[in-house]
């Protein structure tokens, strides 16, 4: 979908989204803090398929699973009870992550180009 | 998931399980005002499965079908048509738990410990 | 500024004015679940204007202190942390209330007809 | 579920529907022109079903597809890349109703009476 | 301030404010519709600076009274009667501008380069 | 005023007080990242309270000037031009801190007991 959308004859949002991509290259931050930082804004917004974008692009920078719980912790309490049910599935995300039997093709860039 | 969630060693997130919990306790309101306010709180904030959760709630907790109504037009009138496709989701729920035959695991606890 | 938006020939935001006027009327659930209901759906959408209103309102239709703070803690558990502020400005707003002292004018309909 | 909606004895929601439905026939502005706000606003908001009845009656007012890229581009600049997953379901409609094979049902009056 | 983000040594920031220019310029659709689908989007979310710009540009763009409240009328209905106090800021400020008396100063570029 | 709400007799508001000031306490992830954790998700959800208060914490924690803007284009890229107005507000905030000249009484805990 990402080809079909870029394949088309719109330069800004061709533009966003190769500056989505460029958002978490390492720089002044390291690529793990900026994954972390994309995965709360996420929570707090409660989007699912950035969340499973953000927790598979976390644990493949090396963001341990206490860390992990520490962002959902930031998360939860920022954003409020109503981010419960996005944190149980990045849980189960998580846990199929560690146990190597996610669906790749499933967690695979939902927000990036 | 809940238990997993709770078995973590992070204080932050079982903490806030269980404060959660602890919100729609009886105290000066009652809990049947408590979990319409969640609900009508989950309608604004479109977020089906707090919608579900609390729908089931209110009804254990004693509210009517024309009081169903008017937390759902609060809901409707604050949040906008936005809320519409969330009130069908919570309507057809209500229809079901009427009928006795809503999957009770489908509704059981989606944003408490 | 209501008087001049009614004035309008835009039928729709008539139309609406007077809807959500009519939401907070007595039915199958009296004045004062309403404002709650109301109160508690502004708190999680972080609207100032609205919150002011329908605290003023509850204040009116009898909801008492701890019966605020219960629909307080319901706004803040389900809208987490970023609620704070709005909550500190309505505590605020119900002392002044309270006192006798807060300006009415600045509390009367922000959203309603 | 409109129909069983719209058979409940609550005035105010049944208002609410006739309200939506009436905010979008012609007036200073076209229904083209309507439904393009329609749907950027479903955009923002990140409502699917919304998303997907607004790009169907874009479709059938005459929205070309260089143009829905333009309504996209602004609804994806405005919300962020939050809004990427919902603008990927709402590309992959709008190919599938360029190929006639949309499911018809799945994309009727999400949010009118 | 936006000189000063725009000299700072960030590329995406600079990139970002860029590509929101670019949004607005005609294309498929005229700079008339782009602002009222920019406008919306903005009274939808809730931001005042947003849709005080946005007003200011539709009017130059030559948006009429009746438009400007058939724009109201849908960002009202889909985004509800937590849009109210925004509404009513932006019928202040169109009032003002129609009277050549806003204060140009607080209506420049709030969301742009 | 954090000492007027945590005065009062609900037991609820107080522990989610207390929960809040624990999450940005050290654990797996140091107070830095926390705050930065803390300051896009304020960043996001646009509350300008809680951005100066994480702002000003982030500061004290360490960030840099170009740390902040990595933290800000996440934001933006995430959030969309929504967060623009925001974004300038903690530029600013962030500029005075550097010239040791912003209002301490003004950022002090705005989201925190």
């Amino acid at each position: 979908m990402n080809e079909r959308i870029l394949a088309e004859d719109n330069q800004v949002v061709r533009r966003f989204f190769a500056l989505d991509t460029q958002t978490y290259k390492p720089g002044a931050l390291d690529v793990k803090t900026k994954e972390m930082l994309g995965l709360v804004a996420s929570l707090v917004l409660r989007c699912d398929d950035c969340i499973s974008y953000h927790v598979a692009q976390c644990k493949e920078a090396g963001v341990q699973r206490d860390e992990f719980f520490e962002v959902f912790s930031v998360g939860l309490v920022v954003g409020g009870s109503i981010v419960i049910p996005h944190l149980r599935r990045a849980v189960d995300l998580l846990d199929q992550l560690e146990q190597g039997s996610a669906d790749t093709g499933a967690t695979s860039c939902p927000d990036h180009a």
